[in-house]
Parts: C-alpha cells; sequence; structure tokens
C-alpha cells in the first residue's frame, strides 16, 4: 500500500476498442415477459475501467412510478482479441450468466453460454444481450428464456451519457 | 422516479442476522497456492445494503509492496431462513462462484455448489469461504481447488471495521 495507484490510470490496450461503453449512463427502459404484467424504469449503468484488460459493469433500475430499487446486476467484460468478448455477470436474485460474443464496431452482441442459479432463485436457462451506442445514447435489448418458455424478449432501454 | 427511496433504508428482516458483516472494512492478507509464489496485500472489503432481503459484497486487493491493484470480486449474500445463506459472486478473471452454506453466531462457512469459467479464464473447480467477525474485526479463509490441484488453503486476510 505504499504507493497509491493513479486516480485514473491509462486504458489497457487490450480494452481500448471497447471504450464507447465507458461512462455512466441515465435513461429509462420497460420489461415484458408473458407471466407478469409489463412495467417501466428508470436505470443507470456504469462502465469503468481500472486500467487492467477488463470493463467492469454494473447497473441499477427504479420502478418508474415510485422511485423503489427494482433490480441490479454486476459484472466484468472481457475481450478476447479484438472481436470475441466473454461476460461475467451476477445478480442479487441468486442468477450468475456467463456470455460469449463479439463486439462490431459500437455493437456488443452476448448469448448465454452458461446461466446458474442459486437453489431459491427463479429458473432462468438461456439469456442474450445486445447493446449499440451511437455517440452518447445506449440502447439495449436483453431476451430470456425462464420458468419453461422459450427464449424471448424481455427488456429494453435507451440510456444517455452524463 | 418521482420518489425517492431514502438514503439509508432499514434493513430488511431477512437479512438483519447478517448485520454484523455490515460496513467497510480494511486490513491485509496474504497468499499461497502450489504453482505460484506466496504474496501478501492490502484489502478493502464492502458489506452494504439497500434494504432488500440480501447483501452486496465487494472488495479489492492491492499489492503490499507496489500499491498496484491485484484482485477484486463481487457478489451477493442471500439468506435463506435464519441459518442458511446462499452466494453468488464473479471475478474480472472470468470466474462466477455459487455457494452455500450457514451462519452461526458471526461465523460464516461456504461451500462452492458450482464454479463456472470462461474459455479463458483459468481452472477453478471448487472453493470454500469462511468469515468471522469479532466486535469491528474480520477475518477470513479462503481454500480453492484451481489448476488441477485438490481443494486446499489459498488466502487469508484480518480486517478492521472502518
Amino acid at each position: 500500500m505504499n504507493a497509491p495507484a493513479p486516480s485514473t490510470p491509462p486504458i489497457h490496450e487490450a480494452v481500448a476498442h471497447l471504450s464507447f461503453l465507458l461512462g455512466h449512463w441515465i435513461g429509462k427502459g420497460s420489461g415484458h415477459y408473458p407471466t407478469i404484467d409489463d412495467f417501466a424504469y428508470g436505470e443507470q449503468v456504469w462502465f469503468e475501467h481500472v486500467g487492467k484488460p477488463f470493463l467492469s459493469y454494473r447497473q441499477g433500475t427504479k420502478d418508474a412510478t415510485t422511485g423503489l430499487p427494482l433490480h441490479a446486476e454486476v459484472g466484468y467484460l472481457r475481450p478476447v482479441g479484438t472481436t470475441a468478448v466473454e461476460l461475467v455477470l451476477v445478480q442479487p436474485s441468486g442468477i450468475v450468466e456467463l456470455h460469449e460474443g463479439e463486439v462490431d464496431g459500437t455493437t456488443l452482441r452476448l448469448r448465454s453460454t452458461a446461466v446458474l442459479t442459486t437453489a431459491t432463485a427463479k429458473d432462468v436457462t438461456a439469456v442474450q444481450r445486445s447493446i449499440d451506442v451511437d455517440d452518447d445514447q445506449l440502447s439495449y435489448d436483453m431476451s430470456m428464456a425462464a420458468v419453461g418458455l422459450e427464449l424471448q424478449h424481455h427488456l429494453s432501454a435507451t440510456l444517455t451519457r452524463q
């Protein structure tokens, strides 16, 4: 602990091509699934780096009407070369996701290679995530296979870089 | 987003018996494994809650000599009744852990039910974690089965509540 690390280390060259994701994003989204009522939410997303060859990701959503916390998830995005990426992610609902995918310009597409749940968690078996960044606007779409249903659209949102 | 949530919501009754973990902890630890040199590290740990029935956990370590970031992990601790607990955890090295365990007073013992790794991550197959809190001192021990070796001691540290 003698030599404190600089507060903003330079980005690692292995993640430089993912720097379009970096920042603090705020926006709104909507959720849909056959087994629940449609819902709207406010969301904050952070993509950050610490000078190492990965990006950290975290987000939190609040009910658009009540302002109460809804969901949160945290994880890490790991580039493999310049096009392939891995994502590992964990949710307080007892769900962990491992993804593989690819980056194409400022678009990221990810497909789960494994979804594991604790004994008391909801049964989720597959997830697909796509993220598109256009300048300071980030849009994402998330599809999910859960509670015995096929993979299908679950969430979409649009956020603005702060 | 109309009704902002209070900044410090009351703790959820389901996690009240885990409140001995809450806080920001700083200390030092040491690591050992047959395939690497022994190492010493400084560590910060946070256990927090948002009024929901889980605790969030995150930590970061720095090399004791150089001060450079070494490791980080984040996850969620989910009580099941008053003695059983689940832990889900993710690491930037591409490793996710699911644990089951139990709390006994201010001692927490956890055994992995699954450890998954991305294609490019180190091969870790099992982890055990124990945490003991004595007033404002937190000690932990972590054992790991990795790179083909049997489950064995890997990390221990002692931290003080700030």
